[in-house]
């Protein structure tokens, strides 16, 4: 393996690592050598890589910003209210499963210190943006607000990710599918509201 | 002033102190020197009142629990569905004032140590019942499942408690008016329906 490789492999190491560590810890109680040592690697190896607990938080969340891309990214499988449902439903499932992910959407809200990328942002930036497109699609009914329902789903999201935590269930295929059956039949126009699955497609 | 009344002043003083603490710094990274030297008192009279950090969050944990009980209690202005209405309202408002109401929830949800008194799950308990007692006088829908409610509306008031350490709007009376606007037609029969405020009675 050339040096270049080895680096990059250390980082993500180190990134996993220090999600873990947060996710389970805390952000504030995480220390670095905790950190390192999970990894596998140096204190010092860490500190060439990050030169505080600060910037392998950004790396954290750069990283959990990246995954959400893809989990937004992912081609749909009908129009845009069912990817909204599909989407979150994914975004649920990958919360459950990818502590980086979790990591990022915790760090974001951590107050109290220096915030890195905000994941739940984007998240919103992407709620809202789909919305508009159903909006414009003909898809959402014409009496429904664009921002209430983007406020509702994003608040929503945050809530089981933070209930989550206590209890996994709040993230449970079900517990998703249950939030789409109650508003999908305010959002979706009577000729839609029938083909969607609050389910999800996947 | 006995000496009873300023004990009990004493612990009201170090309980509050310890709230502002926890909700600016984090409870992981709360100091009990900051937080007797913010309460006016010593370093012995805190640990002559609370054993531990532990006790001390236990404390802000159980006055949590009494102000929602305060907040729940409240008589109500109309039937169970605009008394929820009205009790997010009362609720947002005062987790926007009352820190110690504040610090109550954060504190239940942090994950990685002892967990005290569980002040989201009261708020959830308390939901359901008002849902089962909206039922009950025939003020819901009936093809709307109060397991379904329940979970939106507490998972909803969870992640505007929690986006709003970011961002004060998401417990502003106009955001939570919102939720009410898209939620309530689903929820409400449509004779009750025109009478409901989603911008609270108060």
């Amino acid at each position: 393996m050339v040096k270049q490789e080895r680096a990059a492999r250390t980082r993500q190491k180190l990134i996993r690592s220090a999600a873990e560590v947060f996710d389970r810890e805390g952000y504030a109680l995480a220390s670095l050598t905790t950190i390192s040592a999970r990894a596998g690697v140096s204190n010092g190896a860490l500190h060439f890589h990050f030169a505080s607990k600060t910037a392998l938080a950004q790396a954290v969340a750069d990283a959990a910003a990246l995954r959400l891309r893809d989990i937004v990214a992912q081609p749909p499988a009908g129009g845009s209210l069912q990817n909204l449902v599909d989407t979150t439903h994914q975004l649920a499932r990958q919360l459950r499963a990818d502590v980086v992910l979790r990591a990022g959407f915790e760090l974001g809200r951590d107050a109290g210190r220096e915030r890195p990328t905000d994941v739940c942002g984007h998240w919103q930036d992407w709620v809202e943006h789909l919305l508009e497109r159903a909006a414009g699609t003909g898809e959402l009914r014409t009496d429904v607000s664009t921002l209430a329902v983007a406020t509702a789903v994003v608040a929503t999201t945050a809530g089981f990710e933070v209930l989550a935590r206590r209890d996994g269930d709040w993230l449970s295929r079900q517990t998703i599918a249950r939030f789409w059956e109650l508003l999908l039949p305010t959002l979706a126009t009577r000729e839609l509201l029938p083909a969607l699955k609050p389910h999800g497609t996947h």
